[in-house]
């Protein structure tokens, strides 16, 4: 199987989506004299080319691509090359309207946009995979091909009747028969029974809460199908040339695709990363979203497919990267195992709803700030040779799945403002702040080479899952849980007896209730290890059984009952948090847990926003404050 | 008629919803050993049972719930007999998808949730009374059986084609001719006359402003429609026993069903309440929805349909109630008139959409704080049956109207925070505060039981309403009238000649406008009785003939305005509050007038947050604060 | 051509919508004595008859309104005849319900309401037009007719199939041929390429943002359609008699329709005008309303057709105007160039959705102040008759684009909260705090007669346009322009080189990035002119070429970068502003520039909220505060 290295070709891979459909032809000489000025070395063409590429049904118009690649090849520039599928042409949608997807309501979303088409519709699949083929057998040898990239952002959900179709079709690989179906859902409430295939529907617009294991299962199928869509291509243009690796670009935190399933059917993967430059909780976004896309493509190097030089058009208040902003990030990401940096895109476009997006060359020209940046950032990755290929080192794993993400925010859980990401945040946090690298894993991944696991919101578990966990802390293993863990199955079905019942015994409590609380009226605790502290939003009617209370709640009805506990296991040991502490507490916590776990950071002591990762042979250091501060050290590579 | 008590059998009914065939058979022991634990002795059954009950169309299969009765019977434990039609199954909506109700903007509420139907389609109706009565010729005469449970939450509206048929015979009931209909309807404004009775339509997506009463009918229309279907079912089930009590579970404050109507077609009356536990209003709130369910019940004994144990599950934020609450309110419930305490539900979901919503035997199960609460309240209930048929004892009248509730909150009054409830609550606080026990009543209701009657915002009345109002002050009654009131006649036209005009004599007073005020910008008056105080919201341009002005507005262009008036009339004073005081202004005001009606507290001087009723020979005394409270009394029952 | 002159009859028009087909015929008789009494000499009648004066298909029923018009006539009060096509009768939706419009995601607006029409139905056409002759035959020559009043506020917008043809049509006439379109729209990018016309359809609901250019159509296109519906009904009536004037009633700052396209096809221009008297800034508001209005109708004379004696039924908190205001805003109305004021409406109405808005005669009748004070106005406006025909001197213009405005809004731009309008304000208001009385201009127009032209947000601009501001700078002009202007040509295709591009040299400037902030993060400048500084949610990465930097940015990323600029350029001086200063700094810099302009206030030195405005021989002086002024003055009439 390919993959990233087979692309490289030894440099770091520097440059950005090329449109060059948008501009008339003069351009493109001045284009890549411009590209090579600025150090680049890949360019991604086509992703949005299916319209030009075939005018009309059936027809091809490839001359121009063709001479895009051979003019970048000329120039020593590789080419990333999209199969063109996220966006249809109008004809499509125009003389085959079942193409177009369908809301919940049953309302129709048209063209004049991107990613209008059913991902479910026979006619948009043999349309696609037509010109795929036909790209492929133009381009599988062309010697500027580095990486085939499918599609684009995969996104689109329809609940139209096609859909519909290919959900039962789903539900029956998965349950086998209706029966099962009708017991995983549990229809037996609010006369849900169905008593034939036909009647199963996708969640569609209803009166009131939509069965929620429908809801969780048209999430799982979504992904599934959209992930097929990108199986189908990849393999059609797989057959053309084997060794060319294939990938997509994925926005990590992104709820409808699972990128556990995805990771595994990719070469490598790449990531679409916009942190906000306003936000003071950027860098941190940032390297959680690396961390994210190296974990999900099993540790190997990933390709940074897209960022911005400049403003992401799509924020609300759109400000752009302060100088230098863009150089340290794409360096964080070299540090988190990227071997390529690209941007979207290469030039600005000059219409289009795109057109207040960034660019590597903006509107102002060559003679501005943001190109000058470019080229210095194009020579510096063209001297950073020494870390392609090499792995990221982590002794710590922060435990992510899609199942209890879909399920923590399904409708009427205890406290409808409790998100999935921000306990991933929350725990993520405290580690990054002191240089503790850490990977993400899959709940029934192998956990035996890490020192520490963290699971800050293991909500669904299926048995497996819950038995590797286990096992992990009785073979010696340090466990951190965080609240509401433990509580459903795959079904959606509670597991009984107590929360969390599987984790009963492991954590050396039981929990009675939940205990989600306002926002607004925080709680007080009370600790011999942490001091008094406060914590918000959540609690829990929780009574220790082996374990030891490490703190409690101080006020109110749940005074006297403890909020964090420590329990030995077998052979280890593990923690349970039941609350949401503020930050220092978080912060002592779990540096109380990697000091027994013998977890290290990168580099002890560096001051605050000072962030630290090794990978392979070189610690980066990366100071993300706007102060200047001095690192005694005596690693190769800082800024 | 049959009524509450042929049900009870001498006991406080206590128990709840009983969803059997979400578990498996062996369960079922379980259930009912525990149920006689916990003193359980009614159980509402087959609420949402229609999908196993019919699982394919015209198909029966009742084996199951007659088992499950007979075990309940078998121990003892009465069954409140749903019939399953608040939730028809899947088939319907699949087979028949002209069942499915419709938006106003045409879309459709489909099934996967609860109450996917349209209330006037014909095989909906047709289903529905083939299942209930075949339940009826079956269980009709069962021994378990006590009462007979209608659909459930009644509350669907729908807007398709042939609720406009329906809507048309509606109308033609009410109106007699088209000419009649546009002169109602007020159709020469906006170019809206209609002239043929097939252009008349439900309120649909518009333009712009919907006519106001075609959306007041329709408000009205869609409550007639249902109840339609309660009494269509009704009538079925009585007609296989008559001896047996009918009800259905009603939101009380729920503006889509007018409960005056829904009331007199009751055997009795039915509640489910779920305050907020987060609430500091939560005792006020319960002991009114309590004393409007009592009062559309006629005075007579009703039940507590559903409340929660714990969590209610579709409260964004669900905090349990806290240990002794659930009791408590339990208590406060069978003061004001209650001789059943049941709740949702019995055993907690697995699955599904509720899963999340508290229970008496939680997921914790009966190892748990809550098991055991249930058990000491079945236990309290159980030796607490003196109260059993006794009325609630109350001096003052609150009037409460659903057409001026729908009225005051159409589009375009004057202020769109203008809430109705919010008004009632105004006036119910203070008396409930000094543990003045009032009933509600319909504007048209016979007053002369009542000291002091309360009319917060009687903003639409009819002139028998107007008539009865002033007839019971001409004789001597004492009666205050909120602001925003005597406004406009059921057709939704506003009186002329100073507003309220039907009132104008009675008051003492005219007003020119209404005057309302950004919430953030309060008003300031002068008063020699309340002393300075302000008011928020809402002012009128008033001026007093015979009243005499009790305070004044103090700033801006009102200044020097009456807004509080008392005004002699025949026999009795009436008292008009133009703005929206203060509580303390309120409560100030209450207690005037109901010292100058006569009208005595319960249990005067009691601590704040203590709550005293009178039912029969009992007075109940409720602490909801949490400390603890000291009363010195020779009365029978307190906390 | 006549104009508003023609209607007046040497008497400002004094009166309001009377509509007594919402009232039985002895009222009639009422009104007009009341009219007569209140010195009402127009009355509006008819904008929403239709469904009275065709009550079927067909059918007329002119009887009732000859019998107003005659009524109105013997009482010596003329006519504003409306043709009621704004609001078509039931039938026609029900009868044709292809005449509904459909919003973006394919739903229906139905009647019910008013507008409920698609403005490319042939179907409602045909039936307009034909009311509209048949209206002209009978009452062109009526002896109380003064003028036509087509419609009703413009601004019905639909997405129907019907429209997507007729927008194909003005896209042909605008572009030509599809591959010009394709290139407006920039449809290379995201795969948008039109290979046929039938393709092109309006913009709807889709999965992510619409194509800015096709949005930017629409609304052009919107704007003229309904102007050709406009245009055709005024073509029917002139036909009838060319003496008598017409206009239609604008809502001015509305987006949807380009009142520089409308003026120019009325006979004189009308204006709705509703400032919120909550406001502090409601005088403000309604000034630049009316000097928009007057510039859209070329200077000449206009009509206030609406404002409320009371309240504006529509707003959430529907406050009435305090005594003597109503009278305050008519006379600056008649300051800022009105010769007529109309209220809606005459008679406060009894039903339908606009019951709760104000009227010359309230719910209250002739006793009320409201009346008595319309009465008051109605006599000070019938001795004002010394301005009638007088022009409005101004000697600033500010520059005002519907296309601009459009451009800014559209999806994605760097500032989502970033609104044209308030751009507009910003400049309007040092200036008429200043009482420095301006005109709106269009881009292309003559700017010569001006001693100043602002143009605050000129961001999308033709050639011509720019050739025109360059030119009048050149000549000896002063030109203040603000922040984001000279982005766009009109197809919404950014300008390159460095922003903005066609007057970088004209400013002495160049932008490399626009650079938007958080509205709660303000930005620090410094200045030796205006002193150190704050300025908000905006600032430009900005480097001065031969302009003088007058004030500088001091924290942030920006620190050094000019915010302020002048530039000399040929015989004229033209200054920048790069973010949006406090308004101290607004007032200070555009003080500088009407300084160096030479342009006077009208009365200088007046005190804070004390409007001055010359129209002909007269100074209008207007208090807008609530205290009392002293302005010693020889002008003619003051408050």
């Amino acid at each position: 199987m390919p993959s990233l290295g087979d692309a490289t070709g030894g440099r770091i891979l520097f440059g950005g989506d090329y449109n060059p459909e948008q501009w008339p032809r003069e351009v493109w000489d001045e284009d890549v004299r411009l590209m090579r000025e600025a150090g680049v070395n890949l360019a991604t063409v086509g992703v949005f080319s299916w319209a030009l590429l075939e005018p009309r049904p059936g027809e091809r118009d490839f001359g121009w691509l063709t001479e895009v690649l051979d003019l970048l090849h000329a120039n020593g520039i590789g080419v990333g090359l999209a199969t063109p599928t996220a966006s249809p042409p109008p004809w499509m949608g125009h003389r085959w309207p079942e193409t177009l997807p369908r809301n919940p309501d049953g309302t129709i979303r048209t063209y004049g946009s991107r990613n209008a088409y059913c991902p479910s519709s026979p006619v948009y699949r043999a349309f696609a995979d037509a010109i795929c083929a036909d790209l492929a057998s133009v381009y599988a040898h062309h010697p500027a091909l580095r990486m085939w990239h499918i599609g684009n952002e995969f996104g689109t959900v329809c609940h139209c009747d096609r859909c519909a179709v290919r959900f039962r079709r789903w539900l029956q690989a998965r349950y086998g028969d209706l029966d099962r179906l009708n017991e995983a859902w549990g229809t037996a409430f609010w006369s849900q029974r169905y008593g034939d295939w036909d009647e199963v529907i996708p969640p569609r617009q209803v009166q009131y809460v939509i069965n929620p294991t429908q809801d969780l299962d048209y999430q799982r199928f979504a992904s599934d199908l959209l992930l097929e869509g990108f199986t189908t291509e990849r393999d059609i243009v797989r057959g053309a040339n084997p060794a060319i690796p294939i990938t997509t670009n994925s926005m990590t935190f992104f709820k409808a695709t699972d990128l556990w399933r995805w990771g595994a059917e990719e070469d490598f993967t790449a990531l679409d990363s916009y942190p906000d430059p306003n936000s003071p909780r950027a860098a941190r976004d940032g390297a959680m979203a690396q961390d994210l896309i190296r974990s999900v493509g099993g540790g190997k190097p990933w390709l940074m497919m897209e960022q911005t030089p400049g403003r992401a058009g799509f924020r609300h208040v759109a400000t752009p990267k302060r100088p230098g902003l863009n150089r340290l990030w794409s360096l964080q990401a070299v540090a988190r195992g990227a071997d390529g940096i690209l941007h979207f895109q290469w030039r600005a476009s000059q219409q289009g709803a795109e057109r207040t997006h960034g660019a590597m060359l903006p509107h102002a020209g060559p003679d501005s700030r943001i190109f000058r940046e470019v080229c210095d950032l194009g020579k510096e990755l063209g001297d950073l040779t020494g870390v392609l290929g090499a792995k990221v080192a982590a002794e710590v794993a922060i435990v992510l799945d899609w199942d209890s993400w879909r399920a923590v925010e399904l409708d009427h859980q205890p406290h409808s403002g409790f998100r999935y990401v921000d306990r991933i945040r929350e725990y993520y946090t405290p580690l990054w702040k002191t240089n503790v690298t850490v990977d993400f894993v899959h709940p029934e991944a192998d956990l035996s080479r890490y020192k520490l696991v963290v699971a800050p919101n293991l909500y669904q578990v299926c048995d497996a899952a819950a038995d590797n966990v286990i096992g992990y802390v009785e073979r010696g293993g340090n466990l951190v849980v965080g609240p509401f863990s433990g509580v459903a199955d795959p079904d959606e079905r509670i597991r009984l007896g107590g929360y969390p019942a599987p984790f009963r015994d492991l954590l050396g409590l039981r929990i009675e209730e939940y205990w989600p609380l306002p926002d607004d009226e925080p709680l007080t605790l009370r600790s011999e290890l942490f001091g008094d502290f406060s914590a918000r939003s959540w609690a829990e009617w929780l009574a220790t059984g082996a374990g030891t209370a490490l703190a409690e709640i101080a006020t109110g009805p749940l005074t006297g009952i403890p909020a964090i506990v420590r329990n030995a296991y077998g052979a280890g040991t593990a923690w349970y948090v039941a609350t949401l502490p503020e930050e220092r507490v978080m912060a002592r916590l779990l540096a109380l847990a990697c000091d027994q776990a013998g977890v290290e950071s990168v580099l002890p002591g560096l001051p605050e926003g000072v962030e630290a990762v090794r990978r392979g042979e070189y610690v980066f250091v990366l100071d993300h404050g706007r102060g200047t501060v001095e690192v005694r050290s005596t690693v190769a590579a800082t800024l």
